[in-house]
């Protein structure tokens, strides 16, 4: 398959023939089993995690030595023959909602009345905690959650929905009560994965004030296998669209940095939107320099999520809640398969696929 | 110190002389090295969660055992000459609002004019997920945060304050998609922690819309070092006040067994309000039901929160907002100390006390 050449090699965790879970590089249609090439301990576990505490020089020369292996014609392993498995164990999961398009969308359609933004939304990135332990891989069913909902009513979700989003992956750590200031990112962020946060919107909409979403996000958040390193971005970064009023000192005039990542939705094996990473308002050097201002930690893999990516466009819309605006028919249908797909410029002067995100519904169980 | 005798046992992780943390037992002013005394691996951890994980029968047995050691004489090593840490590897943490008292308090102070609690409060234990990562022990100082309040202005939180809560530890965990009904309770959860919930209400108030508590919270949550076990809370469950409407099956009509746990709150030196749990409304069992009823997983070393614990007099409101009720002053200064005391009734007749949760104010930084 194209779009996993030499520039990108994402990393990933496998299994084969039944041994125990371990570190490996996607190329082409296979896999380099990186804990058997290097020997190295901190690759031979269940998740990334060990590799990713070691920081950016080791990210470099381990990216470096894997290109090599693969150069001189190390045997992989086919991808048909192997089990992925989720690539981090994740640590604190963050949600954000730093797409305009889609913020201003979300308060037209559920205030038709009102300021499409809150007062909050452009001095901010806005974002909340999600439920770590429900981060599953590309390919998990995804159940129909049941729940209170329609001010009180019990039943399965009748409006399940995706958000298409990015999900930053936190190698190195930090102090509590030291902020990361947005100028440290590359020094933390290992890279990044596809995801998409399922969205309960009836169990989200009656359960929500004041605390937030809860229930109607916790039932599953489904990421790619491959986590895509920050190095094989390196081309990929382009402008933000601007930034007015100009943000606060900590979150970086001038850190607005975002990528150029292309978006691809697909529903019961139709296309139904094309969103663009380029088109968000909030950077990740700024989500991630937000999360921290108040002195909380960072852990190796904590992940973050941008928020739903929509674009200024009908068909750059990255939910159903959006794509249909009104119709309940667009919400998912039990047997739905969603795929979300994303590529992004490779330094090799083509486009990276990176790791898409798999999920059918199941039934609500009785 | 009396509390701590052979009906209470609580369990937290030690170290001594430079050694490496392992899983004690609490009596009197000493610790029982229960990995020592025992020799099981499981215990010989920098956290309980391998111990948890193994489930109510070995829970019991292992108190038990405990009991031996101590009635038969089994040295331990007095409290003044260890170090304790964070008992738990906290999993995900996950806060309730569980006390009408203190929603009502929240909503007549926020909302004069209208209804003091939201439509969804008497349906649902409204709760949101925190930072697992911030989960610090006992003891541990907490740095005034900074972070943007009153409309965007940025600076140190001027209304610092505290949740007086009691944390709820899950040992055992569940299947994603597999509800956890409120009947099994006790097959779950293991224990009890003291739990202050830290809050920057400057900051909590201009970013809670419409995602809900982020930063105003994720800077620090306390929790005791020592985790009381369900069993050593055999007589102190009592029947909560009462629900009105019934709630929904899945809640349990008739799970409304609540604990006859006394707070008390220092600060500064000075008592300032004693909160009961006899008072709150919605249930443990009813928080786990509402968690999983989505299909959510638990983990071993998941966290809830009660939610702030007030009670309907003026001299149990288990938050300085409450306490301070619109004075300014009230809120915390640097150099507070705060220190949150519980005791519940002890099968041996007398009161058990339970872990108390201190942590002083430092000033924020620069």
């Amino acid at each position: 398959m194209s779009g996993f050449g030499l520039d990108h090699l994402p990393y990933g965790v496998f299994s084969y023939l039944g041994d125990a879970p371990r570190v490996g590089v996607r190329f082409g249609d296979a896999v380099l089993d990186l804990a058997a090439a290097t020997g190295r301990p901190e690759l031979a576990t269940s998740s990334l995690n060990a590799f990713l505490a070691l920081g950016p020089e080791v990210w470099s020369e381990t990216r470096a030595q894997a290109r090599r292996l693969l150069e001189d014609g190390t045997q992989t392993i086919p991808l048909a023959d192997v089990v992925l498995h989720l690539p981090v164990e994740v640590a604190d999961y963050v949600d954000f909602y730093a797409s305009e398009h889609h913020a201003t969308n979300v308060g037209r359609i559920f205030r038709p009345d009102g300021d499409a933004l809150l007062p909050n939304w452009k001095h901010l990135p806005v974002g909340y905690h999600g439920r770590a332990g429900t981060v599953v891989p590309s390919g998990t069913p995804v159940v129909r959650p049941s729940g209170q909902r329609n001010g009180g009513t019990f039943g399965a979700s009748t409006r399940l929905d995706i958000e298409a989003e990015l999900g930053f992956v936190v190698g190195v750590g930090s102090r509590l009560g030291t902020p990361v200031p947005y100028d440290s990112f590359a020094d933390h962020v290992f890279g990044i994965v596809g995801l998409n946060d399922w969205s309960a919107r009836d169990i989200q909409a009656w359960e929500y004030v004041p605390l937030g979403p809860f229930l109607g996000k916790s039932f599953a958040t489904s990421i790619s296998h491959w986590v895509t390193p920050l190095e094989a971005l390196d081309v990929a970064w382009v402008d933000l669209p601007g930034q007015d009023p100009e943000p606060l000192a900590y979150l970086g005039p001038g850190a607005t940095r975002g990528l150029d990542i292309e978006v691809e939705i697909e529903v019961g094996g139709e296309v139904v939107s094309r969103p663009s990473y380029r088109d968000m308002y909030w950077s990740p050097a700024q989500m991630l320099a937000h999360l921290t201002v108040n002195g909380a930690s960072l852990r190796t893999g904590d992940l973050y999520g941008s928020g739903t990516i929509s674009g200024p466009a009908e068909d750059q819309r990255g939910s159903l809640l959006e794509i249909g605006w009104g119709d309940e028919s667009a919400f998912l249908s039990d047997g739905d398969e969603v795929v979300l797909r994303y590529s992004a410029p490779g330094t090799g002067g083509g486009r990276i696929t990176l790791g898409e995100v798999v999920g059918r519904i199941e039934p609500a169980r009785e």
